[in-house]
């Protein structure tokens, strides 16, 4: 798979994410999400994770367009529409011609349904990633709240885990199913433990490379009322703590689940665990830092217990409101404060 | 229903779109869309109509955001955010909180499935909004494939046509055929036949408030290979073909279409009626110009025939492409060039 990664990505001319074993480390990426994916499926989601990475580096974290919130408005457009329609004759740009083939590919292997749910998460991941090239345009470190809805979506988590229904190869979750509250609100959390975690493995890196340095780290101690002293633990016990809803919340829906959705719910798990592993030891984070991750912890025996301050952002208080359990929707169940 | 939306705006402190008839004309103007729509959905589907012309005239065409795309890009994430999931509590901007309420009512009135196409049509309008408030920072006149792609999404016709789903509270269009790409097509085309007659409409208004004046005429104008005197025939020509594509592709869709995919085509064909009359009487366009219409123009006989040059921008050539004659999925019928 990685190879056949390697020469789909020499075929368009797309750069090397600045290292040799950029194809590989895609392939061992996305395994990780979707261990019982069929080849095919799984194949297209990893040039979608080379790409997404090429992208990044080309476009987001650094070059001419990551500081020119304008420029990056009309790119947005133009990359989501080569992902969405047929174009003839393809573009020429390297990136829009390899997306181009990733869309081609995935309508013809996948439902209208999932095509729109990828779109869909698609297009939300370059919103965010718009939002973020705004705040490196101008300087701004945002608050607690803006940084993580922003980072919900510029994470590239959307698309990543849109991608496990292509990579699976189940017949579609029922709309009503994957549509409904509790998948998304999985879905979010999920996104954003993997989120969090890739700002412990990156922090480090991208301090090296001059960032702005848009993290959970720097946002809070930016943050009025954080001392200094608990930057840290709040930002390790949050995660925690939506790790924590994640599971419980997971186990109530998965009782109920059809059986494409359980796979599904079971994929955002090993999501999360394989993007923390794989983030731990990629080269991609330690090609630009001091050799050493800045993360190279061990799993902790218990979620770390932050002594009752654990932080609720308001764009996320739906997690805690509609899944509390008061809900008589989903019946019993606790959310471990 | 138009008192029922002037309560609802007055009670969130919307602001009047600048006419004392703006609930009457976004009741007005939705009822051409739906005729057939059910009460409660078309009400929905009115107050976001009136939601977005305020919303338009505060951020997008006009006021601070209107020139800062780095601040709109923040703004367009929250304003997503409002649509999509539930905020307790509720934000405290009116905008925020009046789409809050739309966005907890179509959870409650349509499908996750409905909800989700909604969604996604309201995030693709936001990303061409930010594209042309990119362009009006720059003072950027774009090309022509530029402009229509970004016109496509930044008119709005995305989420108000996603809206007759809901304002027609039928089953759920299956989703196999809502996603095909014959659907997708007649979208985009009653769209663009939408936003093109609205440029007509608006033209003289838009100059007379002193706007960068991003409009087909403005554009082909700018082109470097159109004769001033050919800038009108081609995009009323253009404007003119794209319906001629639409009438003859609907008519071979219709055919074996499921009754709710049916009233949705119906309903496409009701949209660019209802826009285009609407759009020539309204009071939003006459009230910045000279107290004309500039096009106070009565139904043209025949489309006009542009002798040949029609235009064939890139970015929607799949329209020919994929549904020519020659295309066998769909059997015969002829686009007229």
């Amino acid at each position: 798979m990685a190879e056949e990664t390697q020469s789909w990505a020499e075929r368009f001319g797309l750069p090397s994410t600045g290292d040799a074993r950029a194809a590989w480390g895609s392939a061992d990426f996305y395994a990780r999400f979707a261990p019982s994916g069929d080849f095919d499926g799984t194949l297209l989601a990893v040039h979608w994770v080379y790409w997404g990475f090429a992208f990044d580096d080309a476009y987001c974290d650094t070059g001419p367009y990551s500081g020119d919130p304008a420029a990056f408005a009309r790119l947005s457009v133009s990359v989501q529409r080569a992902v969405e329609v047929p174009h003839t004759p393809p573009p020429t740009d390297p990136f829009m011609a390899a997306l181009h083939d990733i869309g081609t590919r995935m309508r013809k292997l996948a439902s209208p349904g999932k095509n729109r749910r990828f779109h869909a998460a698609h297009q939300a991941w370059l919103c965010g990633v718009q939002w973020q090239i705004a705040n490196q345009a101008s300087g701004l470190v945002p608050s607690l709240d803006d940084y993580l809805l922003m980072r919900l979506h510029a994470s590239g988590g959307e698309p990543t885990f849109a991608l496990l229904e292509v990579a699976n190869g189940l017949p579609d979750i029922p709309p009503d199913e994957v549509g409904g509250p509790a998948v998304r609100a999985l879905t979010e959390m999920a996104i954003m433990v993997a989120a969090l975690d890739n700002d412990r493995h990156s922090a480090a890196a991208e301090a090296a490379r001059g960032h702005t340095g848009q993290n959970i780290f720097s946002v809070l101690a930016n943050a009025p009322d954080v001392p200094a002293a608990e930057v840290s633990d709040l930002a390790v016990g949050l995660r925690d703590h939506i790790l924590g809803m994640f599971l419980g919340l997971r186990d109530r829906v998965v009782a109920n689940a059809s059986p494409a959705l359980r796979r599904y719910l079971a994929d955002l798990g090993h999501g999360i665990r394989g993007n923390a592993e794989w983030g731990q030891r990629a080269a991609r984070y330690l090609a630009a830092g001091d050799g050493e991750s800045p993360a190279v912890a061990n799993w902790a025996d218990a979620p770390l217990d932050s002594a009752g301050r654990t932080l609720r952002p308001p764009a996320f208080s739906w997690w805690w409101n509609a899944f509390a359990p008061a809900n008589a929707a989903l019946g019993g169940g606790t959310c471990a404060r």
